[in-house]
């Protein structure tokens, strides 16, 4: 089942089990946040952009019964993926489309989903290295989708009211909720997560709203580490679930 | 010097007086936090928007010795912000200008300033209530000036890479940061305000520059009350110094 260079990792509190790569693609601390933030509710249909290898899928199917599909443009995250799936039954339940996300109005028809998920490349492609990997560039960089680009797919995917659930770095807050109300999927809701206490913020959650109403919530602080470096409890919750 | 229901407040750290009254205008929490989080350098020049009764020239004035310049519509807030700035013998250094904020094109030559503060009405029009005394009214909510109409006077009186700090409602973060950019002040630095722990966030301190480049610092969260409801060490510090 594994291939060159490949390991299975545990999703722990899951009980999952997710093929990984170094060379290619292996998910982030962000992911597990992503996953943790996003409730669903029994009647979800959900839909995770940018996909990669699949971990967010897996996270959420632990959640409950709802259909899960995903996009993923990288042939080989995709096919990752697609073992993962296999490896743990979900077949039924999780569909990887390889597709480019800017053709989801051919391919889609319109406010189908309920959820869309989404942990984009992180970056703008002028702060790209030469010498990086060129699966990690289109991983971590908007070489191949941009964050407005994201939130359009999102735009077209979900119902009226539907929700846009995604990760993104602190410093580009404005750009993600600028590109939000762009595209009327209202801020409603935003978390920002610390590494640990008296540091900037590390990362963002910002849950919107298709066509919903101004007013945002800023949820309590979350924070990954306190001490020396430990987890902190809510941390530990979402890795191990204890 | 005081006049019909004033009264004389302390700013304990800065050991200045303040005359306050309730039926007209009393400064908030919040005012005391956009103070405190206004780093003022030895060659800036400030000028506060929606000054009200002066809080915010007489918190400053204790950071240096630079220049305060303030605007305020209401005449009786004028009055009692003269007064209060006279009694602490600041009248060289503190200038109110009784002006609607509207018209500071025609009165003021841009980009004079290095430093514009501004504590908002920060409520819409629809939020009113009708038993609402006028002068609450006008200081709350945007009768007499948008958030918008604040910005704009901001970008005109600060030079090129001047900074507007403002404390805002949590919930309008999305309006603000879009004021912001909207007036080309790019958002550079946010700190949330928490009352307590495990709450949601209750203000926004948002630090700008004009014409700025992209890229957000999310600071610390800052917490006001701990345990059964005393002030935190830093909520402590902002009051009495301490």
């Amino acid at each position: 089942m594994l291939r060159d260079n490949e390991r299975l990792d545990c999703l722990l509190k899951e009980n999952l089990e997710i093929i990984q790569n170094d060379e290619v693609f292996s998910f982030s601390t962000d992911a597990l946040l992503l996953g943790h933030f996003t409730h669903l509710r029994k009647n979800d249909k959900v839909m995770d952009l940018c996909s990669g290898n699949g971990v967010i899928p897996l996270l959420l199917s632990y959640k409950g019964q709802q259909p899960i599909d995903a996009i993923e443009i990288q042939p080989q995250l995709v096919d990752m993926a697609k073992r993962s799936i296999l490896h743990n039954h979900l077949t039924d339940r999780i569909h990887m489309y390889e597709m480019d996300l800017k053709e989801v109005r051919q391919n889609f028809t319109p406010s189908q989903y309920t959820v869309v998920t989404c942990n984009p490349p992180y970056f703008k492609t002028t702060q790209m290295h030469q010498h990086q990997k060129e699966a990690h560039k289109i991983a971590r960089h908007e070489v191949l989708c941009t964050l407005e680009d994201c939130v359009e797919a999102a735009r077209h995917l979900l119902k009226q009211g539907g929700r846009l659930m995604m990760v993104h770095r602190a410093e580009r807050l404005m750009d993600v909720l600028s590109a939000y109300r762009a595209a009327r999927i209202e801020p409603k809701r935003l978390t920002l997560v610390y590494s640990k206490q008296n540091k900037d913020a590390h990362a963002i959650i910002v849950e919107g709203r298709k066509d919903g109403k101004a007013g945002l919530e800023i949820q309590p602080p979350f924070y990954m580490y306190q001490g020396h470096g430990e987890y902190t409890p809510e941390m530990r919750a979402i890795y191990y679930g204890d």
